[in-house]
């Protein structure tokens, strides 16, 4: 059994792949995972920057995240629009790329492609970073344990999305049962009490007023909880995955209507609880969720379990990652806008160069922040509302050419200007703070992007031909043998080229004192038996070598004797001695390979090199 | 001009050989310089191991370096014997090899081995020690500097031995005239002032006696100082490189001689001076030259000249190990026992590969020992010594063979006894103390030439041809070209193949959907014209590939061509784009690297890969 077979499972064939597509209950945690899990974070990033407000700070916790559900709901109605319109897939990308043109889509895929590497990011930094403190010996090896989660991510990918999602939906699930339980119990005894519950263990006390509010603060606060959001476009780049497109777009449904649940729910809570945010860089810090979960129920049973499905699904949420970012990377590779590699799939139908290149691209940001998501957050928003916007102006001029439909146009217009909005926002607000990476990463990309296309469209025009095969001119080979000594190496190249030319030059690189030795052995081993049978006379070319050097003179004559016969081509036969283990290359002379690497890097079209393999056979 | 040129100086070629040959006064510095440099830690390591008798220990210093000169005299005429019966050079080695036996012979070399690589990293660590000792804030970087050093000589090397006599003749004089200048004065003081001279600065009072004399004692003391006498075999091993036979035999009298005056004036002056060794771990220690030098001049300019003169030359002594190390891996592999490509020489006329592997092995050792000399010098003795032994006893037989010269017979055999003696006292005295390193290496040595020799017998066996060229069922070859679309380089393919055979294979991975188009075009690009140039119709092959990889197909099939046509060579031929930049490979797929790979892993040997380049242009 291949040891890839056991990482990543048995080769899937092409026709394997209707097998592979995925329902709604699968949807979710394979295309939900990201989305819902914000509001592990999301909400408790606003309220941290409320703490400076103290108590009175919970007033406008409320507004905030109501604005956030509004938003979210136009975005919604914007996407399933799209999802509707492009049953094919590509999201963002596509959208903008055919409706906007090639530069707006480009843009919309950079921003994704940085939206997703920090995703990845983000969930697995976080995810560790609630283990560690859950476990705090751990904490001095947050980095250690951020890197093998990755790897397990990577590998579980890596087997293909179905397996996927039957590994991501016990935690997801899960995490929804808990806060939704949670928030109807809530909800619940806050009614019961006529406005006033009665925590079950008190949240500790809000800190005094150290500030008056300003639009400043809260723009902050709201571009902090706009975090909450992103991951919402993954269904959309994901419709082929799915069964039909009706299941993509309940499923779509589904998860933001849980997710809006959840931080009405949240936000509801925080402010009748009185639940303020702690700061997180202090010893006494407590998540806003773990505050919540004590408030509502107490520390029993059901807080640990809510608390670790909380844990899972913010490492999982970094699968929405491998699951996006890899098809962005795809349909980029077909526009050739991206390697071409990376539109090839892999034994499991998954796209494995894309899965790869995002697990290097999050440990190398995984490495530089050193697992530490606070550092992470500022950086998340921007790329993710640039993709919105540039997705739902691209649905606008969807609509304007299609003619019809004022409705779905005023619905994408909306999106695209509230979205738009949010990126001024966000990108001011959080400038200082990291945005600013993205704004410089943005133009890398798209420039990195212009040079993959343009080199591609060279090499096309290069080697491009839409002509039939001309028969014309054709003339044998000239043939080459560099011969050293006389063996039965030197004799199957020799037979070889007996067969492909009349003209065949045998090199022997001249050492002090055997010149005369090597003519005669040629005359009676060479010379005298293709005479007696009527063939072609291979002719000896002595080289002079003064410096000692074997390969340089080869090549040298050979780059001539294309320059003297330009209407024919030089084939080099290479023999090669192949042994049976890899450390006995290391008693032979590399002649072989550096004679194949000098021909390659002096020759021109018509230098070819005839490897001729010799097996050693034994031990 | 090229960067290596800047390094290591311009190619020299063959004719200029001559040139690089050297006489006596190049020929000290050159050969003698690690024999010489001993005196300044043989000694003092035989001092050493006497301080726990106390003052009382003097009155045996004299005795204990006559024994070794003794001994160096009887190597001398053992060695200058070995010149003249082998002017080609080759030492211990070549002697004890051509009259005793291979096995012999190489347990000889593998001894010198162990010993060169301890010379380079004795001599390194204890010039880098002493110049830290010297400017203790260096202290913390010893092991950067001593790889520093390291790098230096080996580029040093690199460019030649004319160059290297030059560099390090400075040095060399400048220490033999302070020490001959020192221990002149010192010599003529005691004797003047009746055996009771009055030292300049009085010597650190000597500890008091811990223990009394024994004979075990003295054998240690004895062991570590035969360190002294190592490098003296230098000379024989490379008589090749003087401008004859006489040179080389007055360079080793002259080597000798020099020794001989330091090391009898060290212990003389030791002994009239009344200077003790230091712990070599105290805070108070002081080096045994040092003490000498202070005591017999003051510490004025002299005293810094020579400390500077000893400093350089101990660094420098490890050059004589860079000049014999590839010698006698010259030999050994022109003897096949070693790696072939250790006897090609490279563009100055020196054996590179040979200081590369020393090089190598010495940043190996420095690295364990962390550029401590303390330790390395217990593993020093044992491998000089056992050399010495085989290559007199060698003599011995050699003598014996050629029937004549009782009394070099006799000059020979009292070597031989005296030294094998020596290196059984070296053992016992220090295995504990790291012998027991060179007793493991030894075999270690032997097993691995074993191994490479028997390697190369098998394949000149396999190989090896002594009948001319059979010329009869000579046939074309079938050849087969992988081909996934029309372009310019399948043209080109297509057009070499036609002109090598007659029958052709296009081999076509097929994909969904594509299958009836492909045949389509072949037909009418490929077919038709052939056809109408009366040219062999090539055949167009699909091939299913269900789990969507194209390598491996091409590969089966070519495999199984093969398989069908035993009489018949298989060319398949492997188009290529080469890139003008070397980050645009990133761009294309490999698979034409991974093709010609994976024939060449599951091939035969009547599968030959035709490799045809396709330069890209522009940009």
């Amino acid at each position: 059994m291949h040891i890839l077979d056991l990482l990543i499972g048995r080769p899937l064939a092409s026709s394997e792949e209707r097998a592979e597509q995925i329902g709604i209950a699968k949807g979710i945690p394979i295309f939900g995972l990201d989305a819902l899990s914000s509001a592990a974070y999301g909400p408790e990033a606003a309220l941290t920057l409320l703490i400076p407000l103290g108590l009175a700070g919970l007033n406008y916790v409320v507004p905030i995240i109501f604005c956030i559900i509004v938003l979210l709901i136009i975005v919604f109605f914007s996407y399933r629009q799209t999802i509707e319109a492009y049953p094919g897939g590509g999201g963002s990308y596509t959208v903008a790329r055919e409706n906007l043109g090639t530069f707006p889509g480009l843009l919309a895929a950079s921003a994704l492609l940085i939206d997703y590497v920090l995703t990845a990011a983000v969930g697995i930094s976080a995810g560790i970073g609630a283990l560690t403190s859950a476990v705090p010996s751990l904490h001095p090896r947050t980095l250690s344990l951020c890197l093998l989660a990755l790897l397990l991510l990577t590998l579980v990918n890596l087997r293909g999305v179905r397996e996927t999602g039957g590994i991501f939906m016990i935690p997801t699930y899960l995490f929804l049962g808990c806060m939704l339980i949670t928030i109807g119990i809530g909800v619940f005894k806050a009614i019961a009490s006529g406005g006033h519950p009665a925590p079950v263990v008190a949240p500790p006390v809000p800190r005094a007023a150290l500030e008056a509010v300003s639009i400043w603060l809260l723009l902050k606060a709201f571009s902090s909880g706009c975090t909450a959001m992103t991951g919402v476009e993954a269904v959309s780049n994901g419709v082929r995955a799915f069964r039909d497109t009706k299941a993509a777009q309940q499923t779509l449904a589904l998860i933001i209507a849980f997710l809006v649940i959840m931080l009405g729910g949240i936000a509801f809570l925080a402010k009748e609880y009185k639940v303020t945010a702690t700061d997180p860089n202090g010893s006494d810090y407590q998540s806003l969720l773990s505050m919540l979960l004590t408030a509502v129920t107490g520390r029993g049973t059901f807080y640990y379990i809510a608390i670790t499905s909380i844990l899972l699904v913010l490492i999982f949420s970094a699968n929405t990652a491998f699951a996006d970012f890899p098809r962005v990377c795809r349909f980029l590779a077909e526009d050739r806008f991206m390697p071409v590699s990376l539109a090839n799939r892999g034994r499991r139908l998954v796209y494995n160069e894309g899965i790869v290149a995002l697990s290097l691209l999050t440990a190398a940001l995984l490495l530089v922040f050193k697992g530490v998501t606070d550092r992470l957050i500022p950086l998340y928003a921007v790329g993710a509302f640039l993709a919105f916007t540039l997705s739902q102006a691209g649905m606008v001029a969807h609509w304007k050419r299609q003619r019809g439909g004022t409705r779905s146009m005023f619905v994408n217009g909306l999106g695209a200007v509230a979205t738009g909005i949010t990126v001024l926002v966000v990108v001011v607000a959080k400038f200082t703070e990291g945005a600013w990476i993205t704004v410089v990463a943005i133009p890398a990309i798209l420039l990195f992007m212009h040079r993959v296309h343009r080199h591609y469209e060279r090499v096309a025009v290069e080697i491009g031909s839409n002509t039939p095969l001309e028969t014309d001119d054709l003339k044998h080979p000239l043939v080459v043998i560099p011969l050293q000594q006389w063996s039965k190496i030197a004799t199957s190249a020799l037979r070889t080229a007996l067969t492909l030319s009349d003209q065949i030059k045998v090199l022997h690189v001249a050492e002090e004192g055997h010149t005369q030795e090597v003519c005669t052995r040629f005359q009676e081993y060479v010379e005298r038996p293709t005479e007696n049978a009527h063939l072609p006379k291979p002719e000896l070319v002595m080289l002079q070598s003064p410096y000692r050097f074997v390969v340089g003179p080869i090549v040298d004559y050979v780059v001539r004797l294309a320059e003297e016969n330009p209407d024919r081509r030089v084939i080099t036969i290479v023999p090669e001695l192949i042994e049976n283990k890899w450390y006995n290359y290391f008693l032979h002379s590399q002649r072989a390979t550096l004679l194949k690497t000098n021909l390659l890097m002096k020759g021109n079209d018509r230098i070819s090199v005839l490897n001729i393999p010799c097996y050693l056979k034994g031990q």
